[in-house]
């Protein structure tokens, strides 16, 4: 009798164990899925003739963060001491648990797949260095931008993750970053900015008079495309930052994420959308699109414990204050053409502060220090390697280069061969 | 020895609350995705100059649905009276379940997250209004095509919901409307209908002698990545319709649905380029995009009863509908670019006259009523709705906007500057 | 008591099966989602003149691939002797396994619903036959390809299915192909070199001196979100072939080969990235997404039991391998405008290979009777019947038709009737 016992209660920890894993790819999956809609995004809000380029870095810097990470970034996000600063260097990820390990149960039993932890924690590195590519379009060296990110999702974003993630000193202070507002999104923003100093505006970007000049982004669907593929991708970047699900109480917040992404989102739409109408009396399609991934930024700090109408207002605000972002940035010329820093940066710290607003077990002082602490670490980081790599191989293309578009010079193809002005 | 058997049911009893929510929340993400399914190939059948508003309104209709729905609609749907016509007005969705209640068990146990519940509903409702944006496309004001939306996702469609999926009149009357061809398709159709009847046709389609003029869609591609979208969406959509799916049976259930609406699907694609074969000697791609959509609508209502070969079937007999149904709407001088009345409508009627076909429990008498009564409801609403929005602030642009395209006028930007004609 | 165990036994028995088949039914439904990852990067390859042709290829064939298999090709694979090499015809899929038969357990006893096992398997067929369209794509005649279509997805294909996965004389022999590398990849590309051998190259596609000239593709966007698209589909296609994921054991199972999947295709992108840049001086982007292709086509026979590290030399192996093969493809005037050849023909049969480096159960000698024995019988079989459509109804669109794209030819309505050249 006591073995039939022990046997059904063993059979189902393993299959909860397989639930939470299976939970926990699902939703990898959709975060690797972030991965196309950036690809979209960038590609639509880019002109035609640089359009091949910002492709090829894109399923380019995903390769490097997949790799990188296997091979270092991942031991040294979660391999590190507890409570520290400096991270320790090592190699690969380790050896996925043995069925006995789970099955004798205890709190430090493992309740899901160390490799799906990994292939959750890996896709989350590149949407990090997606958001820099997109800032540092249209003019920055292909090779140059790859080298870089060989950095960033090796060393860079694992050293700051470690610091919250991995148990690091953040930890200890009580800095709350459900899923990462900003240890993956301020993050992405900060290294872009870096860039963005060091490489400068786009030739015809703004005038000489300081006036701006808008430049088209030349495939509107594409955008649409990548912002709804990110919509659905979010589902699963802070659905699966709960990390288990096989009980009632996991499910039914797995379940309220699920809803406050997706209410953030759309108030971050509307927001922006009405917004729009009344400073430029048009229902600005990439005012929308902006306002959609601000809502999803603002409320990945804290996608829990807020109402579904609590998130809905936080996503409003962040899709306001990325218009005011992008109009302020434009006005610093701080030529940032998907508006990547005013989305993931500066909206990422807001949804950062907006933490203690709905979660007593936060503290705006601790808040304010993660800000800091992450924002410092990256920008400077990013900042001397951008600098080496311009020292050693140049950031930014020739002129000539810049004006026939980087497709040609970089890649040696047009992505729209048949469609441009210059195929005819 | 008690407790322990009653800790591992206790345990298993949140396994499975757990498997249903992530179950739920899985095909909720998966109707989500359909919104993208919608905006690609509504912008795939429209032309150019009218593509970024065509895109702007579907991702607004989108964050409309899902903050009128969270305001009022769903109370309405699902927390009025059993059995009535009139539903209660009332805010917000309700408090989650608690881990005590559902432990307790019992039939009226709840068995997943409200929270997932939600999800999957928000995600139904706008689909329903995806539907109506298409049917309006290239000459309807944008900001009164969303003023509509708010009315729509947060009145006219939780009332007639109510009456089937809330427990209304219609639910007593055993009218069978598995997944929504009805609820969700045929309602949205009825909407747009109002709103087509009201707004008139495009200029240029039908000639002062009565001739019909084609107007060809503009990017092909984005209409198939749309349809495709909308098939994998599809599979949640009625997949999730099921709601448990933590047994055998029901596990058996799912499955067996995934295979029915990938059947109809298919028979509506193999039979829509036969005919046209037949009637217009061409393998016509957008007839086979609207034979994927008609056997997807048609086997929505009963996704369960019949065998994977008998949803071939009604899935094919879709697929010649929506043809007949489309060149039947362009010679009554009804304009719908994208053939939305068609395909969720006329076919949507169809796969509510084919449920008893297959499902003994239903009776042509109570689908007739089901139909009659949806139809009615939201197509008087909507009508009285649309004309309201017309007497106040216009439905429709001035002829020089249409002509120029709604992008301009509308959202102040072209969806792609550097490839059309204008452009050059 | 005793009831109660079995009541909470015989419920987890039941909860194991719904899982499972949930599992298989996610698993299906992301492989379904290659279908429009197949369709979107051949039409973003081929000139925009042969777009609509291409895409109406797609959705064609794979409503038939789901028609033919449920009416003749899952019998043929799945219901013959064990150990042949001649199947049994048959029809339609099987009856659902009674919920008894589960619960009374055994080592036979069903552990997921036959149902989600035909749509995983269905989707599979289709994936087959999509890598046809893509090779012999802008000059065969659309419906002469549909006609193919229906014999390889109703009978080629479940014949040498059979020998491997129905347990036939290749799995006696103790072939293995976890995926279907073989089974699936190297089948579709057998079916395609047969079909364009007997077509020939397009015209201007090699010079009279024997030259090659580029016919770039007209839509590099599309051709990245189909490669995107595919790699999110492969976490299906190599992770449902787990089977079982609710035991422990299993679950890591499916978390390495969600790992190893996607590490290998980071490896073949990083490859053939660098190779490029090494032979061609640019980062070529077609290169990078034929290396991710031919990355997760080369794990596909074994993404078990490399590391991580392993699957990613694999997958770069593959994508050194794949531009090899382009190359040399188009030295011997072997037309294939996407590389399909290369990447599912060429890299399949190195996955198979590669198999007995990292699974000590594989033996060189098995690996190679799989390969000859599924390479010859799909290439002599597509060949004999690609021979009778050739006399019965031509293979090949008239040269005229061929210059001014078999779009107008075939479906009567051009791709993208505003953009292009032709338009104007």
């Amino acid at each position: 009798m006591e073995e039939l016992l022990n046997g059904t209660a063993g059979d189902l920890t393993q299959l909860k164990y397989a639930f939470d894993t299976f939970y926990f790819l699902v939703c990898g999956a959709l975060v690797m899925w972030m991965a196309a809609g950036f690809a979209m995004l960038e590609a639509g809000l880019v002109r035609a003739k640089n359009t091949t380029e910002i492709l090829t870095k894109n399923i380019a810097l995903f390769a490097i963060a997949c790799t990188m990470y296997l091979l270092v970034g991942y031991h040294i996000m979660y391999s590190s001491e507890s409570g520290g600063v400096l991270p320790s260097l090592g190699f690969l990820i380790g050896t996925e648990h043995a069925a006995d390990t789970v099955l004798a149960g205890g709190d430090d039993a493992p309740y899901y797949s160390l490799r799906s932890d990994f292939f959750f924690q890996v896709v989350f590195v590149a949407t990090a260095m997606s958001i820099v590519s997109g800032a540092v379009a249209e003019r920055m060296k292909l090779w140059s931008f790859l080298v870089f990110a060989v950095v960033m999702t090796g060393f860079i974003y694992p050293v700051s993750g470690y610091w919250k993630w991995g148990g690091g000193f953040l930890n200890e202070a009580n800095f709350q970053d459900f899923a990462g507002s900003g240890v993956v999104h301020m993050a992405g923003a900060a290294a872009a900015l870096a860039g963005v100093l060091l490489l400068g505006a786009r030739k015809g970007k703004y005038g000489k008079d300081g006036s701006i000049y808008a430049i088209p982004g030349s495939n509107l669907p594409l955008a649409t495309l990548g912002t709804f593929v990110l919509w659905l991708g979010w589902f699963g970047f802070n659905g699966g930052s709960q990390l288990v699900m096989s009980n009632i109480s996991d499910a039914n917040a797995v379940a309220q994420i699920f809803v406050n992404t997706n209410a953030a989102a759309a108030g971050g739409v509307i927001a922006a959308l009405i917004l729009a109408r009344i400073w430029f009396k048009k229902a600005d399609l990439t005012m929308a699109l902006n306002g959609a991934l601000a809502g999803l930024v603002a409320i990945t700090a804290e996608p829990l414990t807020p109402t579904a109408f609590g998130a809905t207002l936080i996503g409003g605000v962040g899709g306001l204050l990325v218009m005011v972002a992008i109009v302020t940035l434009d006005k610093l010329h701080i030529d940032d053409p998907v508006g990547a820093i005013s989305v993931h940066g500066v909206v990422g710290i807001w949804g950062l502060l907006a933490v203690p607003l709905t979660n007593d077990g936060a503290t705006l002082g601790a808040q304010l220090l993660g800000i800091v602490s992450i924002f410092t670490w990256v920008f400077v980081a990013s900042l001397v390697v951008w600098g080496i790599i311009k020292a050693v191989m140049g950031l930014r293309v020739s002129e000539e280069e810049e004006y026939a578009g980087v497709d040609l010079a970089e890649c040696g193809m047009e992505a729209y061969p048949e469609f441009t002005k210059s195929a005819k």
